[in-house]
């Protein structure tokens, strides 16, 4: 029988590329608060812990997506969505007995160190890479509430039995072909043109998912790794996400 | 002039031994959401954070130790008190003009490395002491809220140019003399009794407001440090403290 996932934030961005991609694989139970276009989403909103508790029972695992991604989202959204939305996403698991969790985290948890990198760290230069133990070094409110999050996931993992894996998730496109990337649009603070940062931190849709996937499987009690496809400015280390979860990138950036 | 210091959370323990230990040094601006017995405290709830923002105008630091400090608590609770409350806290601060804030954290944010080693790491055995870099480990929601508040201190360091101080804070009795500390009423995972691991946490009512006065004066961007008096059983690393801060204990369990 395969085994159930659950997911929040099911009508995103990510949550469409595993709805697609991991279909074959796994009994998908998709959620979100508002619906998706072209799948079915069941709708349940993450302020409402009872709610999310029944929408999650039964399942193996729950893969929890549903946040603001805006970088640059004002405290209120950033409380509601991504401080609370995490605490109801764990604590609802707990309730309903599943003994895995993935979160989707942010590269943004160690933004810090980017930006007094920028933008020779772009360039892929002499630096070593960050890798998973380094201090959080948020670079905004969003950043912060994925240290909270990670925090959460190392509390429930040692102190209610269950597994958790933190996905620091690097920039993945609505067009996965990285040269339709835009050149506008990055963190204010990037000196440079948007499509400089992308060459260090694409994620591609397959990368993605096999991600996530190498993340369900995973038998490790408490993992944070980074994701991002082979780029040729990468400047986060790929090793825990190679050791622990088994992934390794299969795309690479186009002409590299 | 001496330099102004708002104190939140101006009523509580640790507040009292500010409020009378370092009076003689600044003029101490005393704030909490509920009066003192002992002391004049001006009433200011977290939960506002414009009415927050008047109560430290003027100030040249600000201290914020208002939080539930009950490593036990309901998440609501620590949600209101220390989620919320540590931004409004940062913010306001932020918003006064204030360049310096010093943020009590807590040594819960590492707790579960001393759930893992307990009760041998009481012993003062061979391990090595927890140093700040190690990755946040919270034992308790508590926990998991210090560690979202020095990821906050983090961001505004870097982003908000404010200097800012995380003290990990040891176990401040009551009593400051540690031999009358109860024997019953510690984290309920720890398989001893309380005053053992009172031995290797303690800090005293002296070094509590020295370690202070040092991070009030302590010209850093950012530091997160432990704070412990000298005791036996010592398995926090005082390395930074010292270093960054200039802060040594000064008292030493009795008898050792």
């Amino acid at each position: 029988m395969r085994r159930r996932v659950a997911i929040t934030g099911a009508a995103g961005r990510i949550g469409g590329i595993l709805a697609s991609r991991l279909a074959a694989d796994y009994e998908l139970i998709l959620l979100d608060r508002v619906p998706a276009t072209d799948r079915d989403v069941a709708l349940v909103d993450l302020a409402w812990l009872m709610e999310l508790r029944q929408a999650v029972a039964g399942a193996d695992v729950l893969v929890h997506l549903a946040a603001t991604s805006d970088v640059l989202a004002p405290w209120e959204e950033v409380l509601e969505s991504n401080v609370v939305g995490a605490y109801h996403a764990f604590e609802a698991a707990r309730m309903a007995g599943i003994r895995k969790i993935v979160f989707a985290s942010s590269n943004h948890v160690v933004g810090g160190y980017e930006r007094d990198g920028a933008p020779g760290i772009y360039q892929g230069g002499d630096q070593p890479a960050l890798d998973e133990d380094v201090s959080p070094r948020p670079d905004s409110l969003y950043g912060v509430s994925k240290v909270f999050g990670e925090a959460l996931g190392r509390y429930y993992a040692d102190v209610h039995d269950v597994n958790v894996v933190c996905l620091r998730i690097g920039t993945v496109l609505a067009d996965d072909d990285p040269t339709h990337a835009p050149v506008d649009g990055g963190p204010s603070w990037m000196p440079g043109p948007w499509d400089v940062r992308i060459r260090s931190t694409w994620l591609s849709h397959r990368d993605c998912a096999a991600l996530f996937a190498r993340a369900i499987e995973a038998d490790v009690r408490f993992a944070t790794v980074y994701g991002v496809s082979d780029v040729p400015g990468r400047f986060w280390d790929l090793e825990g996400a190679e050791r622990l979860l088994g992934y390794r990138p299969a795309d690479r950036w186009p002409g590299t």
